[in-house]
């Protein structure tokens, strides 16, 4: 089998004429320096085109069917795939559109957040045997039944990494409007460097902490199927790439990789919670129910077998989780809950924390010495998150990229 | 096997959100009052759309792939399918949008004017046993390889009827913006009436003369299967219908259905070409290389073994075709060609003439009493037409629909 790598181009690579072309001569040039690799290639829509779509479903009806609002949105990356697929046979470079179904990507039958159950590798082989570059339409799959369906948020990412895993890839190429995955937020520390290799396991946790470069569900799949994710640039690919590996792969093993820091969550405390697991259980429970997500549990002030707990939970909803708390009283016996919006979380990352003994120390200190209260505190092996007042946020992100990336 | 009608609708008739909600009422409608048949769908793209993509298209590459040209345009029937399921399940109708790909509507290869060689009415017969009322894309098809492929100008109207062949269906309906077919073009003939009952052939005829509320190669696939189409107006449908029927069940057989006119055409004239039947099998040859679709041949005045032979072309390429003509002089030994622009056809189309003795001889009377002069004049056994000056058209429309449709 020919050796191959998928490039994955995200919606503004796509998302005008222009950029088309500009895509097909970028692929173009890399199959001129590399005539023995296969090129698979997954495009995402037009940027904009996918809500254009679901505005005017929207305007049709005011609740969807959801096997056709996929069958709906799916019509854009179809589209987007052939103009690529043009504009590569048009300077010489056979190439075909392909949709989920021509390709055979199975998935489960959940529109909108559909998972991906099988990749039949053999069409792309066979394309690829025959020197022709696939351009498969991502964010959309197959059920079992024949309906379109779509993954959800990254799906055209995640698209990526299932064909890549399927091919046994070299590599999973992420093209997007920025260069690669930076230490920290370039808008918030000036000095913020570009990470040339990251584990996946680090990669999933600066994701969820709100780095926008790589979805958490493809970071979990390239892990799971062990595929080397690149993410890089298409406007500007010579900017520089990071590249998300195996830990047991990592050239060096940084104490940390990033600093990252979120303002849009809230803390719920509770107040007075009878010490016993099953009322924490229910507590969840019903946030869950209620499509709350919490992160950073944290549990503390054990004093007559009473706790105070605490967790983050999204600002958008977190009335609404305190509603829930509060409602849970009678059941629970604790003596209330109670919200704090003027929070924000800031973690740092890096799988060096695992063999460094002084992080958690060194980091308080830090704070410590910018009188900066942390309110909340967890670490785990790979990961330390502080809470501190919102109006600190971008100074102690500053000053622990400071202490941890910038004097290495 | 229960029985089933199809009702195919044109790119007007979901147009806009708001055409695409009347629409799936009138459908609701249908199946309300017609509880016990099935009703499969075949629907057009929103009415711009197919050439906002063959733009897109055009402004990326000068040459587009045409595998991938008919990738593209095929998404467009996705959208619409799509939305108008979504409004008839917002209504209460079950209903599913479902491609080429899969209904299993399978084409040959030739992108952008594929043919259809089967029909699976599997899928079909499942969901209308189900209650289900599939939404089926037209206009596209499946080829072999599995390439998305399209069917080329009238698409929709032979997917329509490729279905209702398949199933066995009662009847194929036919939605425009306009009810039926008429005796004239309306805007000519003030007394244009609606036919209620046309032949296939006539049809046919009617279609390849101008009448452009079907498209001649859905006709020609009805008569092959022996589909009842029916044709009427998805804005007004109470305003009539055309049932294009077989002959043998036309409830009468009017010496005239219909009268037309073109004036989209020219005139070659060969002069004084060589007798013998190579020559002209040269020269239709040629021009049909170079795309120039020939008809109305006449040939006429043999002297010294050499005739004068005319035909009528398209106006867009009566230059080119006359290029050709003079070109073959050596090889052919004609004296020349010209072409006289000036022209139009009127025709009139009737089963009733295969059994009426004098229409030939009335029409020629009636133009003759106008003092219009006949250049050329052909008949069939269903069909006369005549060549006459172009500003004569209409006045001799009217007097021929008088003639031979009013007195009636």
């Amino acid at each position: 089998m020919k050796s191959s790598v998928v490039k994955k181009f995200g919606g503004t690579s796509v998302g005008s004429i222009g950029r088309i072309r500009a895509t097909a001569l970028l692929c173009a040039e890399f199959l001129k320096l590399n005539p023995n690799e296969g090129l698979v290639i997954v495009a995402s829509a037009m940027s904009g085109e996918t809500n254009r779509l679901l505005a005017l479903a929207k305007s049709c009806v005011a609740n969807p069917a959801l096997r056709e609002l996929d069958a709906l949105v799916a019509t854009a990356e179809q589209q987007s795939c052939a103009l690529l697929a043009m504009a590569l046979c048009d300077i010489g470079v056979p190439a075909v559109s392909l949709s989920a179904a021509q390709i055979g990507l199975h998935t489960d039958a959940h529109h909108l957040e559909a998972r991906i159950e099988s990749v039949n590798p053999a069409p792309l082989l066979d394309y690829l045997q025959r020197g022709i570059v696939p351009v498969v339409a991502g964010f959309q799959g197959i059920s079992e039944a024949g309906d379109v369906t779509t993954l959800g948020r990254g799906g055209s990412d995640i698209t990526a990494v299932a064909l890549a895993a399927a091919l046994h890839s070299t590599a999973c190429y992420i093209y997007t409007d920025v260069a690669g995955v930076f230490s920290s937020d370039p808008r918030i520390v000036k000095n913020a460097r570009l990470i040339k290799q990251i584990s996946h396991l680090e990669m999933l946790e600066l994701a969820s902490l709100g780095a926008k470069v790589l979805h958490p569900r493809s970071v979990e799949f390239a892990y799971r199927y062990d595929v080397p994710l690149v993410t890089l640039s298409s406007f500007a690919p010579e900017s520089g790439e990071t590249w998300v590996v195996k830990e047991d792969k990592l050239m060096e093993q940084p104490i940390v990789s990033g600093v990252t820091s979120r303002i849009d969550e809230a803390k719920l405390t509770i107040l007075a919670m009878p010490h016993h697991t099953k009322g924490l259980a229910v507590l969840f429970e019903k946030l869950g129910n209620a499509g709350i997500l919490v992160d950073m549990i944290t549990q503390s002030g054990i004093e007559n077998q009473r706790a105070t707990v605490s967790c983050l939970v999204a600002d958008y909803n977190s009335e609404n989780a305190l509603k829930i708390a509060q409602q849970l009283v009678p059941e629970l016996g604790h003596l209330g809950a109670a919200l704090d919006r003027d929070v924000a979380r800031v973690s740092m990352v890096g799988v060096g924390m695992r063999t460094s003994l002084n992080v958690a120390a060194q980091t308080l200190a830090v704070l410590s010495a910018l009188s900066i209260t942390v309110d909340t505190f967890t670490s785990s092996d790979i990961k330390i998150s502080c809470v501190i007042p919102r109006k600190y946020a971008d100074m102690a992100v500053r000053a622990l990229h400071q202490r941890f990336i910038e004097v290495n």
